[in-house]
């Protein structure tokens, strides 16, 4: 058994955080994905988290597995070169990645040229081509606003990428959507998506635009509560602060039972008039519900609680720093098959995941470390851009490409 | 030109966010999607948003352009009704979404009996087995704790169900790899992917779980601030709020042309002895950057920098609330080709997105309302399980299945 995308090359132009989680995506599938860069590396391979000698976690974690490039993208030979590797021969290449706004060699009609039945996904910012990042689409569409404390006057923003990520995933279906079209018809095209379409079009999945506009509302900030129905955080009594679910029926009914708060809330529903067993109710009863369930956690370690839950079928879960959770919890550590605790060059050892897809009928490709920048430039310009040693030396030496630093 | 996956059938099991979403994404890119409920809805049927009279927007916006079957799942004919639909023959049917925990009938081994390339995808909660959703699965690898005001001692949730969207999405692509295979060997097999796994991963791939191991420090909140660059919120004189940023090193000169103040940068630069062009620089003397560029919000409305900012090529963005962002911002509007305004029966008109891919060789599937829950019984029991009308006649009376209410 292979991984499932074996025999599939992708090539990527790319930076920060989508199009490099897409690239990385497949090539946890099986593919292989090179990534080209400028020499000394593109916009995000400084990116922050980094080490105290300033290696990029990030750029290492978004780049793993891949196979990498280094070229003068200045220099007319330099883009020559990455056109011949986007549109290299092969049934399964001739797909490619990009964020870069590159007009002229690096778009489509130009590629197309060369490989007719090109598949090339772009990300773009938003529609007028304006650049955008997580951090501004998510303000423009409303979220921070809806986040934090009731009450609270300040907009706050997501810290996870959540857009980028979103659109990351999004790009792989778009690709092999494109890709199965290809194999169907021999058809090559463009498929082109924005991270603001991305948000926007979530924003009217979810049910908001119809809020505001059917409703006439604005929602207005929750807390930690889980929206529409019950779900709340609780301070423990060893500090710790945990997440207690009632969203559906069952999950409901457990937590009552858990926490021997069933005949208090059959009290309350006496005395509201209501019905919780109404989802929509719990949610308008929920500081209610909630004040009749802190005495349980107020006066209870975590421990005192946790296997009782477990046992009744209580969705729950604790609070973690990002240290904690990478320390404490077992699905971020190898005990997960999803990680392997490997080296990375210049940075060192640390869990490192794989793909989060399972295939029954395809081999799992282990998590590598990302590679050295330019680590494949000799290999890629002779394997796939067809050079001979000669000409490839040439280049090395005209500093058109070039290799790994160390 | 058709859609990209027009002639694909897709059976849905689902209930929430993830696999609705991933069933939704395929319908609008022109697969025949078949989603099954129980009769009188699933788990989400009531899902906040809800309209006054209680009927779902949340439910209305994941499962537009989907075909609806009503079953009673608890009925054994009720369930050898959907194993039929499931592995009905077509070379691009067998194809079944779900993230119903249902053991036996509904498990990949049973239903590959009927169909030997049955494709499934299965989303779970977590490993384990144990339900998991975003607001849970959020808390527990810890990025609550690294959101909101910098040195806030409360976590703070986010409020896009973000783990959920990204499990959606990268749903799909699972499915479409594996059915990439099929198409290739006709051999099928079952996607596994966890909510949780999907969360634990990005934690990795993002260079958090490094930050931790190898440099042994935990992210502390920082705001609203861009991490690791430069990006902060303002508020301006006429009491709006932007975000403006600082990321690239592009995006750093432009801001500080538009908003003047690049010799009281290269002051600050000369006193603090550092250097603002590198990103991690300009992290650590955030503050101090902030404190610099303050002023000139304070002194301006943003129509009085707007164009400005535009034309000087700043990345930067208004904040607003859901309701402003429906109201204002042309891209949640029918402004945006990706979306359309259109009715949805029992709730009213608003404006509905499509799907955010383009395919430049295939037709766009224009975006269309959620049908009513049972719409499609009929039709599906005829043309997928191919049942007489008398057969059909029988389980409508005998309550297996039912129609849309209305």
């Amino acid at each position: 058994m292979t991984g499932i995308l074996s025999g599939m090359r992708v090539v990527e132009g790319s930076a920060f955080v989508a199009v490099p989680l897409a690239g990385m995506t497949l090539a946890q599938m099986g593919a292989d994905v090179i990534r080209f860069d400028r020499i000394g590396g593109g916009l995000d391979f400084q990116r922050w988290p980094v080490t105290d000698q300033g290696r990029s976690l990030f750029w290492a974690g978004m780049n793993k597995g891949k196979r990498s490039i280094a070229v003068d993208l200045k220099s007319e030979r330099g883009r020559e070169l990455i056109s011949e590797i986007v549109t290299a021969p092969g049934a399964d290449a001739g797909l490619f990645l990009t964020n870069l706004r590159v007009r002229g060699w690096m778009d489509y009609e130009t590629l197309s040229q060369r490989r007719r039945d090109l598949v090339m996904l772009s990300l773009a910012g938003d529609r007028r081509g304006r650049p955008q990042v997580d951090y501004t689409v998510n303000p423009q569409v409303g979220f921070p606003a809806a986040t934090g404390p009731e009450g609270a006057p300040e907009p706050v923003a997501h810290v996870l990428p959540a857009w980028d990520c979103i659109a990351g995933n999004l790009a792989v279906a778009g690709l092999l959507a494109a890709e199965r079209k290809r194999l169907r018809t021999g058809e090559g095209q463009e498929v082109t998506v924005t991270l603001k379409d991305v948000a926007a079009a979530m924003v009217g999945h979810l049910g908001i635009i119809g809020e505001a506009q059917v409703n006439g509302v604005d929602r207005p900030k929750g807390g930690n509560a889980l929206y529409g129905a019950y779900g709340q955080d609780f301070v423990c009594a060893d500090g710790e602060r945990v997440m207690v679910i009632g969203l559906t029926d069952r999950q409901w009914r457990n937590l009552l039972q858990a926490t021997g708060t069933a005949g208090a809330m059959a009290e309350l529903e006496r005395s509201l008039g209501t019905d919780l067993r109404q989802e929509g109710n719990r949610w308008r009863a929920r500081h209610a519900i909630t004040d009749l369930l802190r005495p349980f956690f107020e006066t209870r370690r975590v421990e005192e609680f946790a296997d009782a839950f477990d046992a009744a079928g209580v969705t729950w879960s604790v609070f973690r720093t990002f240290a904690q959770a990478a320390r404490e919890d077992p699905d971020l550590t190898p005990d997960n098959p999803l990680f392997q605790e490997l080296e990375q060059p210049g940075i060192g050892r640390y869990a490192m995941p794989g793909s989060p897809l399972g295939f029954s009928g395809s081999a799992t490709v282990p998590p590598q470390p990302a590679h050295e920048l330019g680590q494949h430039t000799e290999e890629i310009l002779a394997d796939v851009a067809g050079l001979g040693s000669g000409e490839i030396g040439r280049l090395f030496d005209a500093g058109v490409v070039a290799g790994p630093k160390g």
